[in-house]
């Protein structure tokens, strides 16, 4: 890790120091994906076959998941599994059960009453991906919110052969339907429907570059469909003073750094003795750590930021706008009304992320590279969708008609003056 | 308008029926555009001038409309515009204002609280078109959420000359700096920055097929800004029974085509009779319509569906799922639970969708183009981020402990483990 005091650096070299590296050119990724979805497009399941063929190797039975290989997933996992992935369900579910929008009814002037109201997104897609270990966690933080909010088909996709805890999870969620589809393809398959993968109308999860590209290509096809967020590699950031332990620290450094060699780790601290003994004990745990070659790799390119102060710290954290932001300080509480630009915060020393990612409740979906400025942490709210309604009264739109006619007037729209001066009319005609 | 019998179609034709068409192929937009940015990211507010002086034909004497100009625009107004732009000021307010998210913080287990706050988002940027009318009320449902929500800073870009109605809404707003700037290079400017204008994090506000492309462009690269929603043409869809008045609804369909030749309407009925009273009085009342041109293009497109019951009304609305719905029938809050996937509802006679364009108190930025499936009406909710917040107690670790250790193993992720057992070692050391 390379460290750096924020006050002697200039302000263009503060600047490119937090600056996120471009993600790769994806150029042939582009063309690649596009080949793909078209395959599925044109050929359906019969695409899906020979495209998991082509990439993952297998040739699954079917691409539904059939319901009796779910039931007996469940019966293979030990029962310590099975409790750790209830007790993070609950707690998910209570976290976004409380999420759950109120309606809103104002009168804004006699007669005139506006409502806001939700309804779920009919249709959602869940991706999970793959790879060398199973991502229960992930279905659970995609299929809690889509139960709660009413969707009324929820389909997951993941590549073959699923894990039984992904399975299991996905029968305590009342997932409608699992496939045998991971990739491309898979984004493709739910965008578009084919003979047996269901078409969503939204599609949520994380994925690699192949799968971002996919969710790129069918978030820009009106005829595709929506996505989730835009994606970029995971981040940390720490802001500790000297009350902190080191240990906890690096710690939380580390099961940031074992995500991906593309993962971004920062410690933001006033307090040089804290960097000091950071530095050390990341090198002391990764020794003996199984991914240590990945963390090393997101290591070399992270930060130990020695800021002026801890208001410093802050402004630095606002500034680069983690995805995950731990603060360990004698009085977390006190900096959060000043934190702004985050995915999840971790109050405290008895907070580590590892408790968000799986199981304190909070949504571990988070935006990332960035996009912590404009977009929120998944919740409940991305599963369904606001409507206003207006209804107005004779009187109300007795009241409100000279504000409408003098605005349609001086935005020429002579329809919609028409619109308001016939009903008046018809009103005075009436009596 | 072709009236069609919804029975007697096939499925398929029922499907085509209500397709949107494809917006028109954009290659040469998305290459025209794609310079543009790239001349306002080299040049700034050079480019800005020449880009403005090309297109708009103009050559304003700054880029930044001075505060004295704003001061004499409210001057020239008359008292009778002032008060219609502050009543709808008022609407809006009141309707915005109480979209305000309340905090939510919850226990999961026993010492382990979660919590979700917003923050609005610092930096954003409306743009309002030019073009033969102004768009006051536009100004109206961005910067008054804008403003309600927070942000540090509101900016609003607009081709030159601005009309008077905008730059006096501008400052009962109270958004902080004016831009004679229009098109692709005021999205540019307002994702990238120039000399003059201030980058934004966020853009909101309609346009043309270049400004929906910028739109487009800049929101694909994390470097440039988030955007509010995709855009379409407009659109609207009426329901209505037998109780109707025909004449409201042909004012409320042509209120919709006036808007552009594009302008998507759809009426569906039960009642054959009211089908055609609504053909003849949109014949009569389109006579004397200074857009009659416009609106006529659009109704050359336009349908009426002869349903066979109000229930298949509402699956048809559903299925359509347009930016207005508009509900003229005898008992119009008994649909209202029926009613998905639209923007704005309009309940009853008295409530016509210009109503909500200016002044009911609703937002009149609204999902198009089938997007009302996954996106909401613009709300208060999209000038703020939702971030979510954990701490938990050192019992509250312990208790959580197992389940976050179960899964970790799971997933592989060994520090993710060791951030937990290294601080459940500690207490216990601790005793
Ligand atoms: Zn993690
Ligand atoms: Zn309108």
């Amino acid at each position: 890790m390379k460290t750096v005091v924020w006050e002697s650096l200039s302000q263009v070299q503060q600047d490119s120091i937090l600056k996120r590296p471009a993600m790769q050119d994806g150029a042939s990724i582009t063309a690649a994906i596009s080949n793909v979805i078209e395959q599925v497009k044109a050929d359906g399941d019969k695409a899906l076959f020979s495209l998991t063929e082509q990439f993952d190797r297998i040739k699954p039975e079917s691409i539904r998941v059939a319901s009796q290989d779910i039931e007996q997933a469940s019966q293979r996992l030990s029962s310590r599994m099975k409790d750790a992935l209830e007790q993070a369900y609950s707690n998910i579910s209570k976290f976004h059960t409380a999420q759950k929008p109120q309606p809103i009814k104002v009168e804004t002037q006699p007669g005139v009453v506006c409502e806001q109201v939700s309804r779920p997104i009919q249709r959602v897609g869940l991706y999970i991906p793959g790879g060398s270990a199973p991502l229960p966690s992930t279905v659970l933080m995609l299929g809690v919110p889509a139960k709660i909010a009413g969707c009324r088909k929820v389909v997951l996709c993941s590549p073959p052969p699923i894990a039984d805890e992904i399975l299991y999870v996905a029968k305590l969620c009342g997932i409608d339907e699992v496939y045998n589809v991971g990739g491309g393809q898979a984004i493709a398959a739910m965008a578009y429907g084919t003979e047996t993968v269901s078409k969503v109308d939204k599609i949520f999860g994380p994925g690699n570059a192949y799968v971002t590209e996919a969710k790129r290509q069918v978030s820009n096809d009106f005829r595709g469909a929506s996505i989730d967020m835009p994606a970029g590699p995971s981040e940390v950031l720490v802001i500790a003073d000297e009350s902190a332990d080191a240990d906890f620290i690096a710690a939380d450094l580390l099961s940031q750094a074992e995500h991906g060699p593309d993962s971004q780790v920062v410690l933001v601290t006033p307090s040089p003795i804290i960097a000091d003994q950071v530095t050390d004990a990341i090198r002391r745990q990764l020794t003996d750590l199984p991914r240590a070659e990945i963390a090393e790799q997101a290591l070399a390119s992270s930060l130990v930021i020695i800021a002026e102060s801890l208001t410093q710290a802050v402004s630095i954290s606002n500034y680069y706008g983690p995805e995950h932001l731990i603060v360990q300080t004698k009085n977390p509480r006190e900096l959060l009304p000043l934190l702004d630009n985050a995915g999840s915060i971790f109050l405290g020393d008895w907070s580590p992320e590892s408790a968000g990612d799986y199981a304190s409740g909070t949504n571990h979906v988070l935006p990332t590279y960035g996009y912590t400025r404009t977009h929120s942490s998944l919740g409940l709210s991305d599963f369904s969708k606001r409507m206003t309604v207006q209804e107005l009264s004779a009187e109300g739109l007795k009241n409100l008609a000279p504000t409408v006619i003098t605005m349609a007037e001086a935005e020429g729209l002579d329809a919609h003056k028409r619109a308001v001066t016939i009903r008046v009319e018809k009103l005075k005609s009436k009596g």
